[in-house]
């Protein structure tokens, strides 16, 4: 039953896909709560998120359950959105 | 091809054995090379590479690769073989 293969592959990215919103969410969360994003706290959350998330990439990639350019662009993707969320806090301030 | 399935079980376990086993090498060679384990830097290392290696399990819990118990297993058994060399390399101070 290759279905149950396909569906780790499915699941995984389903999970990480999970994971990189609940961090964008996370910070949305932060910075409409106004706190600083010069905060080291909330480097602190983010740098640890991160380090979680690529963590779980790299494992998924290495059980090729993802590809490595799929984590790379999951992790850029993410990167990008934190960015532009990041500005705007910075121009309603 | 159920095969396929057994080895994404099988190398999630090895892979999360094989993290396990470097965590435990890494604190041995600061050990060795007589590093404090009363020092910050161990600390965050240590925090850091549990902190990864909580998140690679929990995320192999989730894709149903390993079960709850086989997780907790795993960290508590890395925990056991970390204070042993803790309190080994304590001693010999």
């Amino acid at each position: 039953m290759p279905d149950v293969t396909i569906n780790h592959c499915e699941k995984a990215h389903a999970l990480l896909k999970a994971d990189a919103d609940k961090i964008l969410r996370l910070i949305e969360v932060q910075i409409e709560n106004l706190t600083m994003p010069q905060c080291p706290v909330y480097e602190d959350v983010l740098d640890t998120q991160m380090f979680g998330l690529s963590r779980e990439i790299d494992f998924a990639v290495r059980l090729n359950l993802i590809t490595e350019e799929e984590g790379r662009n999951l992790l850029e993707n993410l990167e990008k959105k934190l960015n532009i969320l990041h500005e705007a806090s910075q121009k309603s301030l």
